[in-house]
């Protein structure tokens, strides 16, 4: 890592975690946020605030962003005062967010053909390993900006993975998504056909908890199926979304997915039945229910 | 556990291994196998033999059995010699091998008519964790009997479940192998896609064993799927088998199971393929491969 | 068509009409039911009445059964005063009754050691085509009975099939029902989303019907699905277990058939939602229904 | 039908023998082809031929395109010398090229902003309808244009619909080509089902050719299924693409399809096997093959 400063765009929930983690660092850290009193904690740990995105790229040598959706990352790489505005040679921005191949690939090229470096850098993970500095990092892009921000990643995360060109980074996400899908839904299916065959439910997640198959998502999901309890922790509008992609991603490739496709059916029918914003555990509902 | 005897039938690998457990306990332990010579190593360590599973049930307060399928284990309980012969009251038969809910019924009810007690109890685990005495028992039928059988249980397994009538046990199996045998296929189809789309298989491997749905098979199946090793741990078409006979039980309760049903299919086409006697995993070749 | 008599057992709504159709044949007709006041109607028009199957047997060359299930069949061929009674070398029955490939082994088996010759011959079509004598037959098992019962086939029937050995009679029926089955899904998935994507389903189906795939079933279902009336012509639970048998045909022959396979799913839905017992173009509610 | 002139844009197959037919209206009949010498066949016939599009247009009272696909389409209307350029009040442009959705609306759009009227009206049929004049029309748009093109549409088809607004004669092109694609799909399934259970393959397109489910589809392509010959009369890769913009219009209006959804995954391993410019049919052979 430079001995220069780092940037950080968006201090929602994640933002601000990821961004303590960095002052960790012992470089200065200049901060960005839309609503700016957001940057107030920061500053009183030792940041400084900056008023624009393009005004944090040009104080930092590489500048990380974690925005809430495409809609505001490409805003932030090209609206007025954007990371685009005042991109350059030696400058290097890291986009965290969440976002689709396309609008990486957007941002990506208007920034190298401006002669900066560029990274997207989904993470998997949300609010306590954000804290703990233990996110999951899915790099793809600029492979020596990838090792320049070593240090940095290294505080925010237990773990980073460089994946090759950009867009990689979201295609993973979707690929981890559409097995998690499919296994929920597997896992929906399961538990039901133990109530109905008159088996104990609790009984089959705790067989299942000492067996091949054990994991954290069944211990979690498990129960709260069974209550009926369905927060959204991820909502399932999101992760039916996500098996779409996956699949359109698939059929793009010339790759059969018959059990995702076969799961993708049944979150569309637990968004018809009113389940688009629970939990994408509530797929179990669409499972489940009788008439 | 009384002071009386325990008895044991049948000595393959699983068998001999949870005998030789048995005999821990201190009591008397009485040994058949249909080759009597695989009785020497057991009455090597303590152990009676006796020259057929009438004898053992006389000599025994509690039999286990551990029998290669459903026909071996209607010929040791019906045959010339066996258990239904001497079995009477006071008298008490575990069947531990893995057979499906209507053989372990048609024992039940031959033994009860005579005054016996009987529980199935098949067992999750293979070799390793039945030398080990960590098996799942997964026991369902006379719960007095269960009780009575539990210090043998202990030193067989880690962990031991009463599951209610006879037939549960090998209902919970079904439905743990099903949800086993989707999951296997959401995995393959995610591998597959992964390789087609651009993305590195390791680096999908180590992503996902980072994440909530981390867990033993994906990080056993992972590299042998992409090295294209398919020795049979579980072999396919008996995986296969599971996913029909659970999707029968499905039927039976009326449970709708769209990804289960999908993924039978997969394993359907990888029987097609030549793949029936190859480990189950090997339903990653009916997803990846192409012409 | 040997100058001596035929014989009928079995006057439902199905068997009255057929055995009227054979008394055109001018040969002696011997007919039996269950209850004797069915009979009387056939007398009436030169009929005689026989008090059991074995005399019917006894005075007829050749007797036609048709009976309202496997039940019904086995309990006619095997009950006392049954067929199997007075069969012998130079009688033949054909069991026209629908039937699985399994009853209709286990009674030819039974005709054949005794000398006699047998035929399944399950049909295709229902009251009218039975009464106007446009049935379609689907015969299968002793192919020189086959050819002496053409004249009798003739007026019962407008085409009849000699499909190979016994059991093939109720598996084509079963591959047809599968076929049909999976098209009425489809069809309900067309239907609801016409109707979801602001099309008018009559417009639907008014395209369908000048198009390749225009067809009887389409243009008597939709009409009846549209409006919400699923009086039972061909019970749910009967189709879905037609799937259900095709699929376990499937499975034994190692055939992949994703499509049946989904759609069964969705017949066992609509069981679920308390449809078993009306059409099994009813499937369309569980594919149209929302919250 | 107004007593001033009628405009032809797009001469190929099918175009030509559009225009021919609307030759019998005994109106002025203007053409345009990219390539003009295609219009010296309808000049022969009493056709005038323009040199742009924007010529037609200028000429005729009602013009109608029948273009190759959307990329064509859109540039006929937007190019240089395109329908746009000229298109004015009392002018009118009806579109039966096969298009999407979404390039309907954008044509539409423009149109009707310079005070045109607009339908799209892609048609069912191929070369042999269009020439006996006995198409499907599925138009949206415009209904007093559709009105005013009656007389023209009755030459051109044996039927025209008016399904409400601009994208309805896409979506239900969509719909219907969905239901085929499935029924091809279970269609595949019992053709290859009756052989692998020792069924004639003829036998069965007989007896299904005698019953309800009777349909032009199984009658052309159950031969050639069985020939194992898929010469392309409807490549399969654009029914994938159908069933895939079918289940993309689902996903948006949250309708569950899974028979939809598993039938488009087994054109999806057709593609990957390499029969994606073979006829839609050859999803028999991800169905049939085994090693």
């Amino acid at each position: 890592m430079a001995t220069e400063g780092l940037g950080f765009l968006g201090l929602g929930i994640m933002g601000v975690a990821m961004a303590k983690n960095l002052l960790k660092l012992g470089v200065p850290v200049c901060v960005w946020n839309r609503s700016p009193e957001k940057c107030d904690a920061l500053v009183a740990m030792g940041a400084t605030a900056a008023k624009s995105p393009a005004e944090v790229i040009l104080k930092s040598k590489i500048t990380f962003g974690m925005l809430a959706d495409p809609a505001v990352a490409l805003t932030v790489a090209f609206g007025p005062g954007g990371v685009v505005e005042s991109i350059m040679p030696g400058k290097a921005y890291v986009d965290m967010s969440t976002v689709d191949a396309e609008t990486s690939m957007t941002i990506s090229k208007a920034i190298t053909e401006k002669g900066g470096r560029f990274l997207e850098a989904p993470v998997s993970g949300s609010k306590k390993p954000a804290e703990d500095g233990q996110l999951v990092i899915l790099a793809a892009g600029d492979e020596s900006l990838f090792n320049d921000a070593g240090a940095a990643f290294d505080v925010m995360g237990k773990k980073s993975f460089f994946l090759g060109e950009v867009g990689n980074g979201a295609r993973m996400k979707l690929v981890v998504n559409m097995i998690m899908g499919s296994m929920m839904t597997a896992f929906a299916e399961g538990l039901s056909l133990a109530e109905k065959a008159g088996l104990s439910q609790n009984d089959l997640l705790d067989v299942l908890d000492l067996g091949a198959i054990a994991n954290g998502m069944f211990k979690l999901k498990g129960p709260s199926c069974i209550k009926g309890s369905f927060a959204p922790a991820f909502p399932l509008k999101h992760q039916q979304k996500d098996m779409r992609l996956a699949l359109a991603l698939g059929d793009e490739v010339a790759q059969t997915m018959p059990v995702a496709a076969a799961a993708n059916e049944v979150y569309k029918k637990a968004r018809t039945l009113g389940f688009g914003d629970n939990d994408f555990s509530a797929v179990y509902k669409a499972i489940a229910d009788s008439s």
